[in-house]
């Protein structure tokens, strides 16, 4: 039976809540392989079968985990909206400010940790952070209707380099100049370089453009 | 007492390179967390007592095996020296060059994937990538005497930023866009990115230098 933690009986709610908010507490600390289900039920004050009751397991916790608290293919969708000129610092400032935020940057720099010692985890964030939210980038500058399916593929691992970096340095290893950073100057600084990777033509990338377009 | 894996009692160097290249491969596959000095003895077919009579114990293996097989802070200052306006090619060049060989890859993969798992090593690679080799290219630019410590650290920062998201991008993730680019589209699409870095101006960074300089 579960430990109520706060002195009343949890109902489902609130003891599902209570177990992934300490999830993503022992993920953010230990990392995906350090991390057990018995560890996440002490910290939330529960039994562990009642976990198991919540998640199939382990994995399971950890894709809820990851599932909060933003869901960054809404951030993404509405950084890309708008002007196509300011796409670069707009996708820059909404990862600074999503990253920010002290339980987004809990539950995400857990998440990178993670993926880093799991070769299943680094699959499936590969594809969702590159094929789908570096895509959607892509795909929203008009220029992209005229390039092959492999310049676009590489713009997006190009663009996928740039939100890794920034994020690994500023976040998870704690680079000094860009931890002490502010947003805006990282919105002035990296968003010309995001930018630059959406217009630079690359010679043989577009197709059927005339240099004058 | 040792066993010789290649029918020959090993020397003192040669049953350290033995060991060493043992833990690289290990570090590699499993991560620092996911590594014991038990499994290296065993990879490379020798006593546990063996490897702690070369090394302190994991991290003293872990430091000799990311000293080697390159010296990154040499390569470095080859890569800068020469006309500042290339820097930025000849870094990403060197960069994705010595990442190729694939011994070299194997070592410096591990070492990434165990820094990601460990905050002490994550500290010893920060201040080595960024306080270390990246300073050394922020120097390497004239541009660079007439800047605040503040505005270099920034830099340092951005660059180590670069570095990183095209490391993990194209060999601990994997992207396909990054995976797959010839080192020479990469030089030509990430090189001016590192170049912009060095060179673009800061409002507040640069001290003492007239716009016309």
């Amino acid at each position: 039976m579960p430990t109520a933690r706060r002195g009343r009986r949890p109902g489902g709610e609130d003891t599902r809540a209570l177990i992934l908010e300490a999830a993503r507490a022992e993920f953010a600390a230990a990392g995906y392989d350090g991390t057990s289900v018995r560890a996440v039920a002490r910290a939330a004050g529960v039994d562990p079968r009642l976990v198991h009751h919540y998640f199939d397991g382990k994995s399971s916790l950890f894709a809820a985990v990851i599932a909060v608290p933003v869901n960054p293919a809404e951030r993404v969708q509405v950084a890309v909206a708008g002007p196509p000129e300011g796409i670069g610092e707009r996708l820059v400032r909404t990862l600074v400010s999503t990253w920010d935020e002290p339980v987004a940057r809990d539950a995400l720099v857990g998440v990178v940790r993670s993926a880093m010692g799991s070769q299943a985890l680094t699959e499936q964030l590969r594809g969702f952070v590159v094929g789908e939210l570096m895509m959607r980038v892509v795909r929203a500058h008009p220029v992209s209707a005229d390039l092959s399916r492999d310049e676009l593929t590489l713009r997006a691992g190009l663009l996928g380099a740039q939100m890794v970096g920034l994020v690994v340095g500023r976040y998870v290893v704690g680079m000094a100049g860009l931890r002490d950073a502010s947003a805006e100057e990282l919105v002035a600084r990296v968003g010309p370089a995001v930018q630059a990777i959406l217009e630079t033509g690359s010679p043989h990338g577009i197709r059927g453009v005339a240099p004058d377009e």
